[in-house]
């Protein structure tokens, strides 16, 4: 048995998440790759992912999981798997690994980031990565209200239901804020996140950049640990996951 | 009546280019602007544009011209299109203008950036934007051969048939090439542009850097003027018309 820890990338957009969450339906992500190692090995393999991307949301470094009896030599397994796989996920580098190693469980932090095009009108050719919102964002106020987040708290003001947890804790170890032309990028590393967190962050964020609430009320929310205080939850599209660390 | 001229920016994947081409078919730009522009002002209107590009090229500073009787305000256009046209075509700023300004015949140039992702693996986000080819480019080789292209010259090596001209002179005034990342732009300035004109110089470039041919063989197939000596025609998805200078 080998055991194999692959990095891919996807657009989320024709996919109804890694796998089937409540309320969703159609083609997953994680049952394509099974799909695809299925055809490479004649194996049924279970893959365990990093994070499981919710429908619409997009990774440029996902992390996967799982064992095989495959004898793919292991720098062959990106160009194999990307010769079955469709073309909008794409297998980037493939690791040997203990049995040990979990995607899930062995990481260390996760980064996402959160891409707002605040142009007066959508870049056409960014409009399936990025939230567009045209309104003028104080970017000032967003970073200032983002700096309560940093450290270990209760996130439960930013958890949405529906997925059992042990604990609302996590550490968010950094933030951090990118323009680039009418583009906002927000980059965000923690230990683990919650159902929707980084899309209910944004959401609050963007509402201060709006103006609409003040930076430190960034701070009132994630004391109040209510969910009904903080803002919408931010579009799926402008989400992607862009590296695990282990 | 008022004449207009109209910046537009569009994703060209789900179009047959922006008017009907000898061999394609399906719905094109032009015909979805002129439905959009019925439906604001009741009028039919004819637009013409500057560049009439191909199925599936894509356009950041397309320019239109139109007459009409609305009396929609010129700051007010960009916002009344993008309201009644797909989320795949953008208007970016209106103008008015005198009748005698043309889209097309006024241009005194236009520049068309042919973007190039030359990593191992496709870029997921950019494979609908850039031409993969995994083969490691000598970039600098690319660039010495394009500096035989540059002044007034008959192009017709690098035309394809299927659309009557007068002249295969034209005047590149300027190439420019941008390397970010893993991708390669290339950009091009000239009075006019033969049909595939860029895609074939493109697809000779791309020989050039994969070694095949040496860069001064771009003089010797510019001077040849047979279609016949110059590369493949590079796919339409990595085109982009960027803008038109009057």
């Amino acid at each position: 048995m080998r055991y194999l820890k692959i990095t891919l990338a996807y657009e989320g957009t024709a996919y109804a998440g890694w796998q089937v969450q409540p309320g969703t339906h159609g083609p997953t992500i994680q049952g394509k790759v099974e799909e695809a190692l299925a055809s490479l090995t004649g194996e049924r393999i279970r893959v365990v992912a990093a994070g499981r991307t919710d429908a619409g949301v997009h990774a440029r470094g996902q992390v996967i999981s799982f064992a095989t009896h495959s004898r793919i030599p292991v720098d062959r397994w990106p160009w194999a798997l990307n010769s079955v796989l469709p073309e909008d996920i794409i297998a980037l580098e493939a690791v040997e690994v203990g049995p040990d190693f979990h995607a899930r469980f062995s990481a260390k932090s996760k980064t996402y980031r959160y891409t707002i095009d605040n142009g007066i009108f959508p870049d056409v050719f960014q409009r399936r990565f990025a939230w567009h919102v045209r309104h003028p964002l104080d970017l000032q106020a967003m970073e200032r209200a983002a700096l309560y987040l940093k450290g270990r708290h209760d996130f439960r003001s930013f958890a949405a239901a529906g997925r059992p947890v042990k604990s609302f804790e996590r550490e968010i170890k950094d933030v951090c804020w990118l323009k680039e032309g009418p583009f906002i990028h927000f980059d965000i590393t923690a230990d683990g996140f919650l159902y929707h967190m980084v899309r209910i962050i944004v959401g609050t964020l963007v509402e201060i950049g709006l103006g609409r609430r003040q930076p430190e009320d960034m701070g009132i929310i994630l004391a109040s640990r209510k969910r009904s205080l903080a803002g919408p939850t931010a579009p799926a599209h402008g989400l992607c996951l862009m590296r695990v660390d282990y």
